[in-house]
This record gives structure tokens, C-alpha cells and sequence, in this order.
């Protein structure tokens, strides 16, 4: 990888894990947590799918414990967010599209860290969009909500995706594969916000003759 | 293990697999979700548990991420599951004999690698069922249920009676204890549903002057 | 560390397993569950936490399934607890006091694995607290519910500012560090009881405009 393109990426990343962890401690916001529970909902929304694939992976302690840096802006975040969080909700723009360049940042790393470990192509998709979205997963079951992930637009999917696309990339371009995956999944992400993109129910595919809306329309 | 007993609990965990990859893709269709939230509960309901394992153990990645047959298995019958999610809901007879099957094997599975390991049969049992009820565990998780594993007919149960079972039967026959684990597991679990046996509930046995349907039948 | 202070932590530690598998059971009966539920709360409210620490850390199998007297000890008080449990709420103050001081042991004994594996400072406290509180957050994921530590009094944060003590601690008094850690987590979850201690609501000092309670009074 060059210097220019792993430094990029370097600062993708902090800026996901700042948005990521601003996501978090809006959602222990909007579930009346105590301040607590906006730092354990930011740290985890940011470095819990990190910490998931290491585990996974076998790399004890992970990264994301050890390596300073990571959990003191995931902490710090959450509590910066608490101040601006009449201004800043998780649906205005410049947030969705912060959390996007984190999407793809985070989808890049876990899918060279999983590379370097000899996984399988589909180990790689798998461990990339676990290492994005897993955070995300958590901080959804900690509010005891379904994973916003499970049923909403083209996110997670945008992440499996750049998952998908590393094996191909790294083998032609070696140097170049993990900007080329950030660079993906965040597009694919916002081009989603933009457009409004989503996925197919599942049970619009399931049930032909049981759809509530055409009956109202009928 | 003989080669046949060896051959037959490996398509009961193939059987396993897919009865559990379904169950999760019709949650994840009941609780309307997208495509990738039906892949997602399928693939984790019947590969979660044995993932758990693995980390339980150190044995990392997990094989059910590294030996591609297993979550290839569990996305395929994942989205096979949609066309016919009308037609199979989880309470049909094949569905819950299919399940069945695959409780079973994945208890015989679970205790041997923990066995294998050198875990204490206390131990075995608790590795043996969280192989196989596991995934369920996160199914139910991921749709923001109660899981079912803990409130209902004998299902867990039938495969902790498996998982002690197996200590003593691999010191007394140790080319058949896999075997017999899936047949004892499976037996009980197809009898439970054959005739309805459940649990006593906890708070029957906690409040003795507290019930409920006794005060109106009075 | 000291003979006694060893000995003091060793038996705390107990009061722990005992009066978190009873606060486990306690939920499992209150949520309607079946016997084998009351087991599992009970078993996870006790040992999960310290089981994710291990395997954080690569301690693997983890200590709390293969030192049999810890999940054994966790199995019969679960057990125990039913047909005390018209007595036992988890309101009681012999039952919070009991809790306080597993709290205290969990904590310190969370502390020392981590700093014995070499973990900064700041991960030191991230392990104690995740092996003081990890088994109540899962207690209550399994029990569909809002983690109680997240939006209730001062209790994880006892934990987390004993963990952030006991590397300094550590450093000045090496064969103390353990049991101060213990009493000073569990004195405080104790004044926090007495008196009512909470940690101020993210929402207060997020919305300034937008309390509730203000606008009833005015």
C-alpha cells in the first residue's frame, strides 16, 4: 500500500470512529440513558466490530483495546456529541456522509487485516462488513432494538459488497486495493442516501398474495 | 468414530445446517426484514453457535468461517428458504423433524471438539449445547425476541442430556458416543414435540400461592 | 499479594458468583421463563463476564468453565434461589449488599488478569468493569430489556473507576492493590444505595430547552 493511501485511510478511519461514536451516544440520548451509557454505547458502536473480528481472528488483545488512540477518540466523541446533540441527529447530511467514509475506511481495514490472515474470499467479505457494521449491531441490541442494519436501506449491503471486491483487488493491485474498497463502499453508501435505495423485503418475495398495501389500494 | 458413523452425523450436520439457516430466514421474513437481514439470521442461527465455540476454545477463525462448504451451506439455504417461506413456517412437522436432526448433531459435534480439547465434562455439556442452541440464541437476539430456547418446550434441554451423555459413553465406547449423543438428543427432542413435554416453569416452582389460573378456576 | 488479602478477594468473589446467579434467576422467574432459563440467566449473570474477559485476552478455554467449582457454584445457586424467590427480590438490601461486594471482587480480580497480560492502563479498567458488569448486560439482553447499567444508578461506574485505580495502585502497593480495589468499588455502590446516588441523564445536558420535568413546574 502506498504512503498516501494508507494515510488516507488512516484518517478515514479516525473519522469513522468519530462518527460511529456519535451515532452511539445519539442513540443512548434518545433512549434516556445516564452518561455511562453514552460512553459504552459510543465506544462499542465504534470498536466493537473491530474487536469482533480480532476475536475472531485470533488476535488477543485486540487493536482496538491496546492501541490508545482508538478508544480515547471513541470516548471522547461520545461525550463531544453530548452538547451538539440538539443540532446534530443521525439524519442531516453532513453526518450520514462521515459515517459513510467510516463505513468504507472500517470495510478496507477489516478486509486487509482478514487478507493477512489467509482467510477465505467469502472469510473476507464476512470479516469486512463485521468489522463496519457489527458495531452498529451492538449498539442497536443494547438499546434493545432490531439491528437498524436488518431492515433498512443498502448499508450493511454497500459493506459486503467492498468485502467482496478486496480479493480481486488485492491480487491485480496489491497497493491500491484498500482505497479502491473505501473508495466503493462509501460511494455505493451515499449514492444509497442520495437516491434512496433499498433492498427487496424479504417478504415481498416471499408471499405473493399477502401484501397489505396493494389490498388498501384495491 | 467409524467411517459410517462419521458419514452419517456429517449429513445430519448438513441436514443441521440448513434446518437452522431456514428457521432464521423465516424470523427474519416474520419480522419483515430485507434480504440481507434474512441472510444474515440464517447464516448466524445455524453457524453462531459452533462459531462460539471456537473462540471458547481458541480455536481461531473458526472453521465454520474457513472450510467453505458450511456458511456457503447456510446462505444457500438462507434465500432457497423465500419462495417457499409460505409453505414451510417452523411449525410444520418435516421443519421441526429437520431441526430435530440437526440438534442432535450439532450437540455430538460440539461435545467432541470440546472433548477433544480436554474440557471437563461440565464443561463438554456446556460447549455441546452452546454449538447447538446458540445460533438460535442470536437469531432470537437479532429480532429483538425473549429467545425461545429459555421459555419453551424442551429443545436446550435435550441437547445438555446429549452433552453429559457424551463423557461417559467416549470412555466406554468411544468409536460410537458421537452417534449415539445425535440419536439421544434427537429422540428426545422429536418425542418432546410428539407429545408436548415441557419444562415446569420457574415461577411455578417459586410462588407457591401465586398462580394465577388456580385464582380463577377457585 | 497478601495471604489474607488473597483469601478476603477468593471468598468476595464467591458472595459474587452467588449473588449474580441469584439476580440471574431472579430475571429469569420475573420474565416467565422455564427451569433450564433460570439456569442459563443464572450461569451467564455470574461467569459470562468474566469469560469475555478471557477471551478478550486470549485466555482460552476460559477460567469460569474449566475451574469447575465456579460455573458448579453458579449452576446451584441458580437453583437455590427458586423457592427462596418470594423472599428475594433484587430489592432488598441484604441482596444489594451481597451484590455490592461481588461487584468488588469481580472488579478487582478483573483488574489484576488484565494487568498480569500487560494491558494499558485505560484497557485495565475496560476489563474489570466488562467482567464486574458483562454478566448483567447479557442477563438482561437474554431478557429482552434496556441493560440496567446503562440508564440506572451509579454501578458500572463504581466498577470503572476501581478499575482506573488499580494501576496506580498497583504500582505504589503492589501486594494491596487487589482488596483496596474491592472495598472502594464496593463502598461506593454501597453510599450509592444509602444515597441514592445516579449519574446525571445524557438528555439534561444535551437538550436545554427540553426537560420534561422543568416545564411541568413552570
Amino acid at each position: 500500500m502506498t504512503v498516501l493511501a494508507s494515510l488516507v485511510i488512516d484518517i478515514l478511519n479516525y473519522v469513522g470512529i468519530i462518527a460511529f461514536a456519535v451515532s452511539g451516544a445519539l442513540k443512548a440520548i434518545e433512549k434516556d440513558m445516564d452518561l455511562l451509557g453514552v460512553v459504552v454505547l459510543g465506544f462499542s458502536t465504534a470498536l466493537v466490530g473491530g474487536i469482533t473480528r480480532d476475536v475472531l481472528l485470533g488476535v488477543t488483545p485486540p487493536v482496538n483495546i491496546t492501541y490508545l488512540p482508538y478508544p480515547i477518540t471513541a470516548i471522547v466523541a461520545s461525550l463531544a456529541a453530548l452538547p451538539f446533540a440538539r443540532y446534530v441527529t443521525r439524519g442531516i447530511k453532513p453526518f450520514l456522509y462521515a459515517d459513510a467514509l467510516g463505513l468504507g475506511a472500517f470495510t478496507a481495514i477489516g478486509a486487509q487485516v482478514a487478507f493477512t490472515h489467509g482467510i477465505n474470499p467469502l472469510g473476507i467479505a464476512m470479516l469486512a462488513s463485521i468489522t463496519a457494521v457489527g458495531g452498529g449491531v451492538v449498539r442497536d441490541l443494547l438499546a434493545n432494538e432490531v439491528p437498524m442494519v436488518l431492515s433498512r436501506e443498502v448499508y450493511a449491503c454497500a459493506s459486503i459488497i467492498g468485502g467482496f471486491a478486496y480479493w480481486p483487488l488485492v491480487e491485480l493491485l496489491p497497493g491500491d486495493a484498500a482505497l479502491i474498497v473505501t473508495v466503493l463502499v462509501s460511494s455505493i453508501r451515499i449514492a444509497a442516501i442520495e437516491r434512496g435505495w433499498s433492498l427487496p423485503r424479504a417478504r415481498s418475495l416471499a408471499w405473493k398474495g399477502d401484501r397489505p398495501r396493494r389490498r388498501r389500494s384495491s
